[in-house]
């Protein structure tokens, strides 16, 4: 098991080797869509797809889909739909977050306009259903539309509950659970049902799904403390500022329950010294590494997720990405 | 058939009589979708859902379902789809073009904010997905999201061609497909594929829906121009102040080509000014009683695409609607 914040020995081309030639069908899909509609639409597509993404969540689907006898071709619709939800996703939040910088690049909003943004999101949510439905598994098209309403409901959860510190906890469960760990869990989950593979592979993947998605969360959540600006690719400390209570803030308040600087910052009580001393105390008080075990768990659970089936590359592929997600910086 | 501009004899229970129950059935999804998710979801949700809506999309889909032997279930899961679809792209609508005010009600951007409003329509847009998908009809999902995918790209395209009057005539009859008419060929096309329907009454539904959809969208844009504040709910024009141009635009643009003021709007020449002269100018020169013709002319193909069909209650109710769009005053 990788240690903490330690740099495993993640090898891009070995993870992605099992799945290169559907990856790039998929590229070539997702080149497609940038192309289609008039002339202002397809500007906003190539803006919008053809970014610096990972293909984390594409990779996942497809893998997934290696452990039965299969033909490839309703994975990689599953994987291009799994990634167009992403994007359209990361279009709404940056809009409803009024976020400049989305990876070093400008976002939809801020090229164009918000209006712009909230109607491309629209299409590329859209467009990434019509990829599912052209599986024709609707119980794939089924999970697929619950994976959105998790992200949304996770999404609205954010905002609704921003400063309420005493139910922290539970909020940020349920929170991370919907706006991230959904969409990780849908895109493994359907790429084994659409493998044909039996029910019990089915609801494997949808386990590796949510704890890698969960451990992915709070990773992120923890570079929000400790990452720079210029690596994460956001400003440090910009969650507490919004009031979006996080688990470092969390064991923060545990830690010291009767002053801590996170219910000060809550009760509105002078911010920006406050979050000025919540970082300077997570640090202090060894809370970043404490959060990675907590993240680390949810790998653990993520890999023994995996433990029943044969050891094959994509098998080995989906155990580096396990590991990845701990040390991961942006 | 109907006069232009007359008021047809529009029997609202007539009309809904063939499709009572089903509506209930329609209503009661919707009562419970407004009551799903965490607190301040469902409070969110029940602002959307039990509006004022009219309901004229699910019982298009429903009427369209009654021309086959049938169960009820799955046009009555596509017709809340419909409406959820209908209810979504609004609340977005609104948003990007930050109305206070729909319906005579305050709008959900405006009640609580733009970030929520994007984020509700999101999961309503997939809390719709959920209800086409339990129909377990890959193809009704296909049509459903090409629908959404329609619908922004003729939001977008009324974005992006804003003022843009000399493209105007060609931009207008897609922009009204796409972001009107789609919605209401999809609902039609549907409600008769899930009855089970032999593919020529699919295609004529389909057929149906998409003519009585460009001419509702005529009607609505005539609105803009002679219905009064308080009748029609929103601002007479309000759309050459946005650069929309519309079909009483064009056909003012058409009698004067050398001088006119919608050119001028569009060159940003005394926009306020100019505006007052393009409604006395559509006004003098009979240009809404001209629109009510190609309105009528696209109501007709509308009767016509059911006219190989028995002549049923459902058939004579969606003969009234066809009517009645072209007397509708909001």
């Amino acid at each position: 098991m990788v240690q903490p914040g330690s740099r495993a020995n993640v090898d891009k081309l070995a993870f992605f080797e099992p799945i290169k030639g559907e990856m790039a069908q998929v590229e070539e899909n997702l080149r497609k869509v940038s192309q289609e509609g008039f002339p202002h639409l397809s500007r906003l597509l190539e803006k919008s797809l053809l970014g610096s993404g990972k293909r984390v969540r594409p990779a996942i689907t497809l893998l997934a889909s290696h452990f039965h006898e299969r033909d490839s071709r309703n994975p990689v619709l599953m994987a291009t739909a799994t990634e167009l939800l992403h994007i359209a996703s990361l279009i709404h939040d940056d809009t409803v977050d009024e976020a400049p910088i989305r990876r070093g690049q400008p976002t939809i909003s801020s090229t164009f306009s918000k209006r712009e943004a909230v109607l491309v999101g629209d299409y590329v949510f859209a467009r990434s259903a019509t990829f599912v439905s052209d599986t024709g598994n609707v119980r794939a098209v089924r999970r697929f539309s619950e994976a959105i309403m998790a992200l949304s409901s996770g999404e609205l959860r954010e905002i609704a509950t921003a400063f309420e510190w005493r139910q922290a906890t539970e909020n940020y469960w349920q929170r991370i659970a919907d706006k991230t760990a959904s969409l990780f869990a849908m895109g493994a989950e359907n790429g084994a049902l659409l493998s044909g593979a039996p029910e019990s592979t089915v609801q494997g993947f949808r386990a590796y799904g949510h704890n890698l998605g969960i451990a992915f969360q709070i990773v992120d959540d923890i570079l929000d403390y400790e990452g720079d600006a210029a690596e994460v690719g956001k400003p440090v400390g910009g969650d507490l500022l919004q009031g979006t209570l996080t688990l470092p803030a969390i064991l923060l308040m545990e830690r010291k329950p009767d002053a801590n600087p996170i219910s000060a910052i809550c009760q509105d009580k002078d911010r920006g010294a406050n979050v000025k001393r919540a970082l300077q105390a997570v640090a202090a008080l060894g809370i970043i590494p404490d959060c990675y075990k907590v993240a680390e768990e949810y790998v653990t659970r993520a890999r023994e997720a995996l433990a029943p089936l044969p050891d094959i590359p994509a098998r080995r592929s989906l155990l580096m990405l396990a590991d990845y997600v701990l040390v991961r910086r942006k």
